[in-house]
């Protein structure tokens, strides 16, 4: 161990911000993926942007890479300090920098977490809506380009970045935005930082879009025979226009483990789980047109949550369900994030759910399908080498047949260590231009080093 | 004149598509601003991707700029030719690629125009919403992330895009997305050439999301005494989440102005131009809270469009309104086109105005102001000099002073040859990044130079 680093960090940062211990360097070498852990030489909790460059100056000196840390909640490796070093976490930075609801934004430092900010901003009428299952940080959050159930009505984290403040490998200090809601002076530096997963700068500051909490929601489910009519159903609303604020295909395999896992007792077939909102009138408007179109397309029921605790149970539900797979004792898993065309859609979650049944391996297809955005998630025994290889075949199959249709192998989780591999088939020459976007902005390979790119 | 360069393009794409005559040198020489015209050397009708390579192929061999040309309608001089060269004219390259209404999706080659585009998908009961005032090409509208109208519903073009077809100076070719609705997957190129007016590479086609036609619309106006109880209003019907699909202000001495060119026989005072639409039970609710709110907040009136024909001339006299200024016989005028925090757009709005009184010129304050932008015309006499210096001078004031208050020296139109002095000052470090990314794409500075930087 390194103890002329530890010394040089402490000195300049403080030593209640270093840490070497056991728990904090195991707790920095993994995230929710299978993705083999590795420590960092160190982990440092800073406090301030000055801190950060700080780190950074020590980092060059001592030629050691930088990996941020957000939440640990990513799915795919992204922050596993696969080169060791020193790993930044921001819990200490959650701060709310200023709120501005009369301009409805907010900047805020990237360790708190989307709850957090919610807690402090609801009580004012405003909301920030991006919502992945995890409990995430918004650093986390905008460093993967999230998303969750309600990018169907509001984008994503892309959409919702007005500015961010980014400190660069060298340690200089840039704005990549303003606070006006939109602009066409110079580069769109906000949304190349946004998706860039710490390896072109570290985010200290975040100025964000919020908007108003709805005065009313109506949610509902229904159930359908197949996969592919559920798909085709959502298709079918997408198209008429009628406005849903969330609309998430899960399958039946989905929905057993959840029940099985949450206690819950939703009937076992394959469903979508649909909100709608706005004032009374509008969202109940919407949900009728919705019942409609869907009772047409094949649905069997139309079930609506009779109370604001039935409408939390469906949504708690929707975001315990990736644990429910993840969290079995001795299992391991791999996962899919793929986004198509709407068109594709049907026969894209037709495509996958086959897979999963002739593996015979336990595994759900579920996900945002008002954005042509799906999940597989494949359970497997990590003592059984076949278990893993099956697993892992599926996903890839699947990610190469969206990208086939026209999609894209990630669609709000990132690429991180698994989806490295298909950047090539995805993006052809313009990976090239991303590599050398990287080389420009980070010519040593300072941060976080061997993501997005091998 | 270089005949060895007309006989190498003739050569490659044929002598119909090459043209020095008079007349499409003055067209190429200029835009809808009052910058100084320049003629290119040279000006292309390319049909294609491979007639474009070649071109850029015969730019490097006889080291000449090369600088595409949309519609011309830009309002800060994008297209002007500043260090000659070729100029690339898309008109020829007007063709849909492929249309796919079950994606809501559209293929578009750079020079099909907005309104060609929407008269070919309206029919399907499909909609291309961004809307400048100009019949401007989609190239165009992308390459200076143009806006309009609709924004406040829709956002601007970078909201739009999926994929991008781009010919990057050294004659390669790239996509930058998918055809997916969502991507965490690399680094988000998108957003990058979207903005970037013809200074990092020439798009050839362009894939863009597309927008049901809403069942029904709710047209009305509104006047108020003053400027700032107009932006106030615009304000409080932003913050009470009310779905607005457009909200333009437009001031007093505005709508005189088109009253006058037009004749319209607007009432002449401080008005907010609004439209609702959805389904008729959600937009005639918009409408009434909108109305409710307005007259609460110093509205004097509240008057609806009666017919189609009644809204589609309100619409026609907003988007005349810039040429009824620019159009004067003999006359100049200098634009300005900030962007600021909601916050501050009652006391920017009165700046402006007040600025514009006091100079004793005709100019107009009017805008996009459910997004805080707003457009400064003034209109002077190119014969006398203190009128030039005082007109350029409050597009000075006003743009210093939207960046001061946290905003954006130009938030649809682009930076051109206009807004480059103002790129340290909103962007400051990060400008150095902008150019950095420039130098990279297009390292012998042949696209598009001397726009956004000098
Ligand atoms: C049960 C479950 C459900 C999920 N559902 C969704 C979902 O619906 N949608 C979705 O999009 N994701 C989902 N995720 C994935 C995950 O929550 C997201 O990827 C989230 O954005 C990660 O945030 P984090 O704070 O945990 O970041 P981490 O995992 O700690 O880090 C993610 C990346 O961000 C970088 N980073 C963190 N902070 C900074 C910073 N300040 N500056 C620069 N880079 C930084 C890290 O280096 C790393 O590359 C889910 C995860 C779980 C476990
Ligand atoms: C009356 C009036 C009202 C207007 N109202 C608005 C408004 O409300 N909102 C708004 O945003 N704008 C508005 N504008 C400005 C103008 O219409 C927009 O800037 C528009 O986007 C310009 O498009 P164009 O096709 O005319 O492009 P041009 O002016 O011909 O070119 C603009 C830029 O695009 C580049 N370019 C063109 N094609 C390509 C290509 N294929 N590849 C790469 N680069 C390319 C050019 O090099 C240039 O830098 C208005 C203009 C007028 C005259």
């Amino acid at each position: 161990m390194n103890t002329s680093l530890i010394n040089q960090l402490t000195e300049s940062v403080g030593t209640d911000k270093v840490s070497i211990s056991e728990g904090d360097l195991y707790r920095h070498s993994r995230d929710e993926s299978s993705h083999p852990p590795v420590e960092p030489d160190v982990v440092v909790y800073p406090e301030s942007k000055e801190e950060i460059i700080e780190i950074l100056r020590i980092a060059r000196e001592n030629d050691l890479p930088v990996t941020p840390f957000g939440a640990g909640s990513g799915l795919d490796g992204h922050a596993i300090p696969i080169n060791k070093g020193i790993s930044i976490n921001f819990e200490r930075m959650n701060k709310i920098l200023s709120f501005n609801p009369e301009d409805l934004t907010v900047t805020v430092q990237p360790g708190i977490t989307r709850k957090q900010l919610n807690k402090s901003i609801n009580r004012h009428g405003l909301q920030f809506p991006v919502d992945p299952g995890a409990d995430a940080s918004i650093g986390g959050m905008t460093a993967t380009n999230a998303s969750g159930t309600t990018a169907v009505r509001y984008g994503s984290m892309r959409d919702q970045v007005l500015n961010l403040e980014v400190i660069l490998a060298d340690g200089s200090v840039i704005n990549t935005g303003s606070r006006a809601k939109k602009s066409s002076s110079g580069y769109n530096l906000n949304g190349l930082f946004v998706g860039s997963e710490g390896t072109l700068g570290i985010m200290t500051a975040i100025t964000l879009k919020l908007h108003g909490i709805p005065e009313h929601t109506v949610t509902a489910r229904c159930t359908f025979k197949t996969p592919k009519a559920c798909a085709e159903a959502a298709q079918s609303i997408l198209m008429s226009g009628i406005q849903v604020l969330r609309m998430e295909l899960v399958d039946a395999d989905s929905i057993r483990q959840v029940n099985l896992t949450g206690e819950h007792s939703f009937p076992e077939a394959h469903s979508l789980f649909l909100e709608f909102s706005g004032t009374v009138a509008s969202a109940e408007e919407d949900a009728n047109l919705t019942k409609e179109l869907v009772l047409e397309h094949g649905g069997e029921n139309w079930e609506r949550a009779d109370s604001a605790a039935e409408s939390n149970e469906l949504w708690r539900a929707r975001h315990e369900l990736a644990y429910s797979f993840r969290h079995i004792k001795g299992m391991a898993n791999s996962g899919g994030d793929v986004c198509v065309p709407i068109s594709q859609l049907a026969d894209m979650v037709v495509y996958a759910r086959k897979l999963i049944d002739e593996s015979g391996l336990l595994g759900g297809v579920f996900g945002h399908v008002g954005d042509g955005n799906f999940h597989t998630l494949v359970v497997y025994d990590p003592g059984e080498s076949k278990q893993a290889s099956a697993s892992a075949r599926i996903n890839d199959l699947v990610a190469r047949k969206a990208i086939e249709v026209g999609g894209t192998c990630s669609g709000e989780h990132g690429v991180g260590l698994g989806k490295m591999k298909y950047q090539e088939l995805e993006h052809g020459a313009a990976l090239s231009v991303m590599k050398s976007i990287k080389q420009l902005l980070d010519p040593e390979n300072r941060l976080n080093p061997g993501k997005i790119f091998s």
